[in-house]
């Protein structure tokens, strides 16, 4: 049997956008962009151009290499022409090569909201439609309201979709836009449409925390199109998960057997990732009970599950954990840590044989530092550190006597407040003792600065190491808490690397990471000469 | 048409204490206990007594007021009579109203796992349960891995339902145990079943997703108890949600016309803030998103959807936010139109007229903040400082002339390394200038420390402010980038709010947002005084 294909349409930097508390730059949109070709999405809707900088200014651009570049946008207003319509103009001038057009499917809704009648609605819906695929765009529809439309008037919700297939439409979106509809539902409405169900899609929302199971009711039903978001984020409850919503199309009976989507079980081995890097970039903490991606989605207490799924995985699995990119975890044992750890090691070309006495002084290493808070899961450079350290492979290029930084805001001579920032350090290269002093724009910037100004021998060898990125997480709540900073950095090779410091205080956390990142640094360089391969 | 009665079984104590990093004390038992009283729920399983000390306590005593109080356990082992069984007999022997056995209905499992016939499991299972209804409790039985079992062999799942209701089990529970089984396999299979269907329940596990709509999905097909816990707590990606599975069950179409449960208006109205305590005695942030009971469950961002709402609610919001005790937020943010300003600044005592100038004076001051990094959907407090300072509504408390703030990381007299923090503030209150100093654990601690050391005649108004939690999200990537920094806090009242502070310089931002958090505290105190209402 020949599999149906579905699509994939990502609504994150649109729908998502919506969300409580995020608020995505130009930067973090080429970077989401990044994250979701490398899952293999079809569609990317990058936000609403003409609706501000940020967006206006990503759509200046072709942004995707392999899914389709989707803009959002409004249908024209009624009572004036396409051309006319700014709005509609913006999105037809963008370098999207889709654009997908929001109208209202709820007849109330038109009148009530737009003040204008159901028939205008429709007719500006085709004007508009019409108008996007002659300026050669592959134009979708969200049928925003359309459950509540259709039970309230099923006529009208059906012409609707009607009219904008006819029109020209690739694809029409059916929109559950308050989340209210239940799975029955959804099923029923759709499978009563009478219409090409190839050419439809569904846009769900958590508010009964169905949209999963919406999603999956409208693909039983015969749409072909899911829209949802990266970790389900959206207004009020959040859009679809799509990290939950690929893995069961891909591996679970009822759907795996039916339909292909356009991620191959390399890219679904990615999915792990792609959620905890997007987390990363919310700078905010993954769920763990997250289905399929959650640290605890393949985690076990009880004794007796553990040795049952020692006996057969499936009890308490239903997926292996190796499908999706994630690992099971059954209460940490010395020798599952073990495992770990000489995997961990021999991917950075330190082999140990597993009864060697340092792998047992190594792991009550990294278990005390993590008890106070330290996480090498995301810095694998400071892991290294720590291994090299531990297993005596680690040569101390320099050393810290002392640091000093200060931040102080007062009026210069104009009157106006400043703030300015200096940092002292004096540190010791070999027999020389090196003492340099920065201002910066804030304190572990100006840190940042004084460290490298003079590393003596080494100076030369840092020239192309820079910071990308700088994350701080407080791990429990007030000022006073525990502080982690996760530094990334960079050189000239490409390479990437993280390095995690951890103290109460938050410029100690940063200094011990920037240390780390140069360190690490140096290594690489140095490594060959001094350590014996 | 009379309503049929659904029954709600709480495992939150037992199924849920499974949860990766949560373990319940006889304490926080007795206080859960008191809340799901609260919430109204026909069932509570308490835990396993026998199994470890907390739970043997706690069955020690009857525990529940109203709810049928219920102890967990497995049924008697093959080989030995119920009377030898000494698992079996302290669930006998306990304070339990009602005990639920646990036996697994997958005939390959009980070969595999157990280790004896699958005639020997069902014998076991028919002399377990008659013992428990001679001893006088309520029975009920977990089917262990049902549904799979059911997809392998049909005949003995079903056997093994029919023989525990001749039993004599007042329920039998059909369990999902690993989590992985669709909507449309549930009512496919629970329809199926050749009994009846009014002593049937289900327990969903959420490892796609679909815990909530698996639920739901068995009682449309006839089941009439359902298993779940608070906030959906449980192994790998947790239970069934019962936060979200009753306000659907009470308010939905499909289920509020055809079910009663024992949970009336008022107590619905509850459901909010005992999910919000539930999650604070685990220490935990709730989840925002959540569906009801989350603080962003009736949020919106969108200027067009603020206004929309304003003139039918129904559009964005599936059910009022009142009657699960939870509120509607409208957020200011970028995309924010004039209908998100009305409404925020009504909710905080400011009411202005629509085509108000100052209005647009304070829309482009907040567009004009946020485009420099500034969150305030996230920042109602200091949302509230700009719209009074831009309207001329706020008074000057108290300001700031300058500060220092400066860490050392040097070695003491003993040669070890310490870091040394200090902050020093001058403010001016009125005609009086005040000069502090303090220590701190890091920068902003002592900077927090030395700012309401001496606040002079606001001093005994701030004593009861504290602070909560502190975030910091770098916006753009490196160390020179712009910093945000969020300070929540709470006072005396039980009142939180969150303040924003944006700077290069994360000293300089961290400061202004404890700036605006003090000031917003003397607001409180001091505007029925200063501003006429």
């Amino acid at each position: 049997m020949t599999k149906e294909r579905l699509y994939l349409f990502d609504t994150t930097l649109r729908d998502g956008a919506q969300t409580a508390g995020i608020e995505f730059s130009l930067e973090d949109k080429i970077s989401v962009t990044a994250l979701l070709e490398d899952l293999g999405v079809d569609y990317i809707e990058g936000g609403y151009p003409g609706a501000n900088v940020v967006d206006t200014e990503f759509f200046s651009q072709k942004r995707t290499r392999r899914a389709t570049f989707t803009a959002f946008g409004m249908t024209k207003r009624a009572g004036r022409s396409v051309g006319n319509d700014p709005g509609v103009q913006a999105l037809l001038d963008s370098r999207a090569d889709a654009t997908c057009f929001v109208a209202k499917a709820w007849d109330q809704q038109v009148v009530l909201a737009l003040g204008i009648t159901p028939e205008e609605n429709l007719a500006a819906l085709a004007e508009t439609i019409k108008a996007g695929v002659e300026a050669g765009k592959e134009v979708l529809v969200d049928a925003e309201h359309f459950f509540d439309g259709y039970k309230s008037n099923p006529g009208y919700a059906a012409s609707f979709v009607e009219t904008a297939l006819q029109a020209g439409a690739r694809w029409v979106v059916l929109c559950d836009t308050n989340g209210g509809t239940m799975p029955f539902e959804i099923e029923d409405i759709v499978r009563a449409l009478p219409v090409d169900h190839a050419r439809l899609g569904i846009h769900a929302h958590d508010d009964t925390g169905q949209a999963v199971a919406n999603t999956l009711a409208a693909v039983r039903a015969g749409v072909r199109h899911i829209q949802g978001t990266l970790n389900g984020i959206g207004e009020r409850c959040g859009n679809a998960n799509l990290m939950t919503i690929i893995p069961t199309l891909a591996l679970k009976p009822g759907f795996a057997d039916r339909f292909e989507i356009g991620i191959d079980a390399a890219r679904l081995h990615d999915i792990t990732r792609i959620s905890r890097t997007f987390d990363e970039l919310l700078n905010r903490a993954p769920s763990r009970q997250a289905p399929y991606v959650g640290s605890s989605a393949f985690a076990t207490k009880a004794g007796i599950h553990a040795s049952a799924l020692a006996k057969d995985p499936s009890t308490y699995e239903h997926v292996p954990p190796e499908s999706v990119g994630n690992e099971r975890s059954v209460m940490v044992s010395q020798q599952a840590g073990k495992s770990n750890l000489l995997i961990t090691l021999k991917r950075h070309g330190i082999e140990l044989a597993k009864d060697d006495p340092r792998l047992d002084t190594l792991l009550r290493h990294v278990k005390e530092r993590e008890a106070r808070g330290y996480s090498y899961d995301g810095a694998d450079a400071s892991f290294v550190l720590l291994a090299r350290k531990t297993l005596g492979m680690l040569p101390e290029f320099f050393d810290v006597e002392n640091y000093r930084t200060s931040v102080e805001r007062r009026h210069n001579a104009r009157g106006e407040q400043i703030a300015v920032t200096e940092a002292v350090v004096k540190i010791r290269v070999g027999d020389d003792l090196l003492m340099s002093v920065a201002e910066g724009n804030g304190p572990i910037n100006a840190l940042d600065l004084a460290l490298r100004k003079d590393l003596g021998k080494y100076s030369d060898q840092i020239g192309d190491l820079e910071l990308v990125d700088f994350k701080v997480r407080i791990l429990d709540g007030g000022t006073g808490a525990v502080t982690r900073v996760l530094v990334e950095s960079r050189d000239g090779t490409g390479e990437r690397w993280y390095t995690v410091g951890v103290s109460p205080n938050i410029i100690d956390a940063s200094f011990e990471a920037l240390y780390e990142s140069i360190t690490y640094k140096l290594l690489k360089t140095e490594a060959p000469a001094q350590i014996p391969a």
